[in-house]
């Protein structure tokens, strides 16, 4: 294995598409710990999970390099842009996945239903260690420098430690007045949307719903959660599993059936 | 409240679409517990995990009743089919979300990019016990009967007993030769999929990609997993969580940082 190879290769995929902001703000801190190829959907694939394409063809693009990273777009979802980046585009298994910077929260229940979380959950699948990385602002042109400080030392350490497998990070930053100075390790916030649908009607008379809705955080008050350390300036890393499986102590021993 | 509305309301949906097999063959068990309304794609969305649609409208139909199960199709995702469900199409609140029956398999990791689970978890975001039944058979005219007995057993026992909150089961029926007796609580097997693209050449010379691979089982003899038991004819059902948040126990507390 020659130098070349020895270093460490980054895997970057993001939800919001190969043109956000967030993806070019990640890989201005990635580079300097590796060579970095991005991945991303050719267009914004929002609350896609970890969906993927399973009856139709996917095409994988290369564009124009940002930096020194090598870039490629897809019509896929997150977790294609993974799965075609380890089958079809990079030269060898990767160090590290990343995702983000996503363009809002991925925090509480957001995580379940995020594109860029589905990216970084399909890292995990992969048995790579994976972060996804989410900032609390909408907006295109979102300032992304109040992440940096962490991004860094997140990334450090996750190279240095690994992550146990199956387990990856969910990481918020809040785009508070004052940029955070801590991070904690939180858990999910249980909390839900509501109000979901706006509804309209079409010029034929045909109603039609557009998802829209409140969140609503069902534990305001407490400081282990995700939701509590945005709404006090405080950067959150919340270690989450691909493993679905709850844990064993609960009382179904009812469904063991024989007939 | 009246006589009719004391009955159990069951939401129903799926990811094979309104038209599949699978669904006719839930309601047909269903009936028999209460009021059944059913929402599905309005096509096959196989693959889509909790994806929800955020940019595009979405519409609801109602499409010809089935015995007395009212039948809904909506353009979404099956996640969107429930959110739907819930804020546009029900007049009460459901006591129960079932999901299938699926055409295939939602054993292992197929847990997490599964529209059947997808349903399924979105049903347990709202508080409410959800199922998810699929059968190991991908064929549109597959033979659903062997599952009926198990899915009179399980919905007959979650109504009378609820789930904890948090968490819904996946259920597995082997198609095998000799239907299935006996069902067990197990946990969902470690594996993954490999060689996931068949490589195509477009008549202009353009590569494009479709989905594929074959399932890498990585505990083939561990008889506490769902593939174990449906490789041995056992009907499999795993309670999982709607919660990613990984066990505490685990060393992360150099992730704890004050700049």
């Amino acid at each position: 294995m020659d130098s070349a190879q020895s270093k460490p290769l980054i895997l970057v995929s993001n939800d919001d598409g190969i043109d956000a902001k967030g993806v070019h703000a990640l890989v201005d801190r990635l580079i300097q710990f590796g060579d970095v190829v991005v991945v991303c959907p050719d267009s914004p694939r929002s609350g896609q999970s970890m969906a993927l394409t399973v009856n139709s063809p996917l095409r994988v693009t290369r564009v124009k390099d940002y930096r020194d990273a090598k870039m490629y777009k897809t019509n896929g979802t997150p977790v294609d842009c993974v799965k075609l980046a380890m089958h079809n585009v990079l030269d060898r298994i990767p160090t590290l996945v990343v995702a983000g910077i996503n363009h809002g929260s991925n925090a509480s229940i957001n995580v379940v239903y995020s594109g860029t979380m589905g990216a970084t959950f399909e890292g995990c699948a992969y048995g790579l260690p994976a972060i996804g990385f989410s900032l609390t602002d909408h907006s295109p042109n979102a300032d992304f420098e109040p992440c940096y400080p962490f991004i860094d030392a997140i990334v450090k350490g996750v190279l240095e430690r690994g992550l146990p497998k199956g387990v990856c990070l969910n990481v918020n930053i809040p785009n508070s007045a004052v940029p955070p100075t801590e991070m904690r390790l939180t858990k999910s916030c249980k909390g839900n949307w509501t109000d979901e649908y706006k509804e309209y009607v079409d010029p034929n008379g045909g109603k039609f719903y557009w998802l829209t809705g409140k969140f609503v955080n069902e534990e305001p008050d407490n400081p282990d959660t995700d939701e509590w350390c945005l709404t006090h300036g405080i950067v959150s890393v919340v270690p989450v599993m691909l493993d679905r499986t709850a844990p064993e102590a609960r009382d179904f021993s009812w469904l063991n059936i024989h007939f």
